[in-house]
């Protein structure tokens, strides 16, 4: 079977494996030990694979520079599908002195697809990056930039698209809308500007996507390597995560549909209910699941603890079990993972609301840093 | 007939009337007696034709604000092409204390088009600019930027890819690689950026180009017209000039043939050793020119006369009616006007080592101009 990956639309990737094949994706799996404290995605094989890993890995080795990029369009959510992006650019930052993270603020396309205001998008950038610090970002170590302000990143995309055909990039993303076309260069050049000689030359980066954004990756590690001769680019490294699934079970979360997800600045009490009613992997009677055991492995709520909250492993695995072996109902485990989270996102939504200072100087430093051609 | 319009092509028009009918380009011979003081490239028709040129002479009449808008690839030459579209930038600038001109460096072109980097680009913008404001460019009156500095304008760009699909840019361009579309946006931006919050909002902006230019007009328009809900543009008005011909006869002037024309960076000597080479419009023999009359509507040689270089109608007249009377020798032609030249190349040249300062300074108010998102 084909698996198409589409960054700009709902993937549903059922065997991941075929990646590997399809499309040229390492597995992670052989690199584990070579990883010093290998974070929650890595251990639970939430992260599956990756292009070019060993050259982050040996950047850290030899304490030599690299960079970790990542970014968010700005419309105002905030989602455990963003978190998990941002705890691996925290993670890998976290592994070196030499790291240095470059968050890219959608906001064109939040005007464009969104059609949100940049007076709009200007506050919820705040709000973003507020959320990305209080998760532990080191802003010391950060550019933030807002891509309707970052020139070098538009020079990037504008000299892209001249050697580019439109054979190519169909080749890449099959038949889309000349804009989006547009966009995948912007995202190009967000992911190699980070090499650019103002940010201290070429170097690793690493880009930790879902599997689904793979398609990026590809468009900017050809560019890379068409354009090497002037910018010496390194062709970009990427970790890929599997795609966390929404809590109504449809195949991924949906910014269309809030109930299908958690977002960082749901109330509490909104939060608590989103959990009570999501979907789980239960039997249709309590008698039946004390007999057959529930299904964690098509359980979302098992994902929240698994992917989102639980760093402990033993006490997933504790949970894990007693699911299968039916002593954990559906209710009772609902109300244990929500009341973690209600938990953790006051403590959260109080840390974020102390760094709205940080987090605008930091976009003010950002534009600073993005002023000026190449 | 058809006539097709390619901007970044060679386009040879020999019926300049068929662009009304073909473009709804419309005639500039009836705006004629509403121009104060009109230009030689008016009252010579050199200057053919237009779209709502009315909006700019309304906003000179009210004492309204309006612009003036065009730009130029820093490859190194300021050819008699580039000064014909800065004089009438000029001229248009003179007309009002009201009016203002915006002058692009379009040095990512140079670099993709002509492999220049952003350090030669960068030296060879001010001589241009320096170039410009010998001429009479108002710098108080005046806002240069360079494209890989101008964020807005690459923002206008990016959002105007989103509701373009592939029919439409076909439909104006043909069928184009990818990046020359993606220049086209730019452009668009270029022509639409006077019209932001930053600059004061929606006003009339005057473009004045080369017919073959007319398709960027026409998506400039285009857009305009599509994002006038948020941006309130109001469509850009155009003033067309023919075509200059290559001093060799060739239909258009080229970069790549030096000795095909004349540049502001000539030496006196090389100037007068292409003016002597140029093509004539001269018979055979003297003694057959004397009989004839020469034929001056065929002319590169008269074109530098009536096109270029002598204000004064009626020594144009005089020069035009004793070559085609048979009394004036092509020879002579050709030294007297070489000389005219050579004394202009050096007046000009002298002028604008005194300007690179100034241009400095232009350069470096546009970027801070330029920074930050729309």
């Amino acid at each position: 079977m084909e698996i198409s990956l589409d960054p700009w639309g709902t993937t549903d990737i059922k065997n991941y494996d075929r990646l590997f094949e399809l499309f040229g994706i390492e597995p992670i799996e052989p690199l584990l030990n070579k990883i010093p404290n290998p974070s929650r995605h890595l251990r639970r094989r939430i992260d599956f694979g990756h292009r070019d890993l060993p050259l982050i890995l040996q950047a850290i080795e030899r304490n030599e520079p690299y960079a970790v990029m990542s970014g968010i369009k700005p419309t105002g959510v905030f989602h455990l599908g963003s978190r998990i992006t941002a705890e691996k650019m925290i993670y890998f930052q976290s592994l070196s002195r030499k790291a240095i993270v470059f968050y890219a603020i959608a906001d064109i396309e939040a005007y464009t697809d969104n059609g949100l205001s940049f007076e709009e998008t200007s506050e919820i950038a705040v709000q973003n990056v507020a959320d990305i610090l209080a998760l532990g970002l080191d802003p010391k170590r950060t550019v933030v930039y807002k891509q309707s302000e970052a020139t070098p990143v538009m020079d990037l995309a504008f000299i892209f698209s001249r050697g580019v055909t439109l054979n190519m990039v169909e080749a890449i993303y099959g038949s889309r809308p000349f804009g989006l076309f547009v966009s995948a260069l912007v995202q190009a050049g967000d992911i190699l500007v980070p090499q650019l000689k103002r940010f201290g030359g070429p170097k690793p980066v690493l880009v930790p996507v879902g599997a689904d954004q793979d398609p990026h990756i590809r468009l900017a590690r050809d560019l890379a390597r068409r354009h090497t001769e002037k910018f010496h680019f390194i062709p970009p490294s990427a970790i890929y995560h599997k795609l966390s699934k929404s809590l109504t079970g449809d195949s991924k979360m949906s910014k269309r549909d809030p109930m299908s997800m958690l977002t960082l600045d749901d109330s509490p009490k909104l939060a608590q209910k989103k959990v009570m009613n999501a979907l789980t992997g239960g039997r249709t009677t309590i008698e039946e699941q004390r007999k057959l055991g529930g299904e964690p492995d098509k359980c979302v709520v098992y994902d929240l603890y698994r992917e989102h909250f639980i760093e402990d492993d033993e006490k997933t695995t504790k949970v894990y079990n007693e699911c299968k072996g039916g002593e954990r109902m559906c209710g009772d485990c609902k109300l244990e993972i929500a009341n973690f989270i209600t938990d953790y996102l006051n403590k959260h939504q109080q840390k974020r609301k102390k760094l709205f200072d940080t987090a605008t100087v930091l976009l003010d430093e950002g534009r600073e840093k993005m002023t000026g051609g190449l």
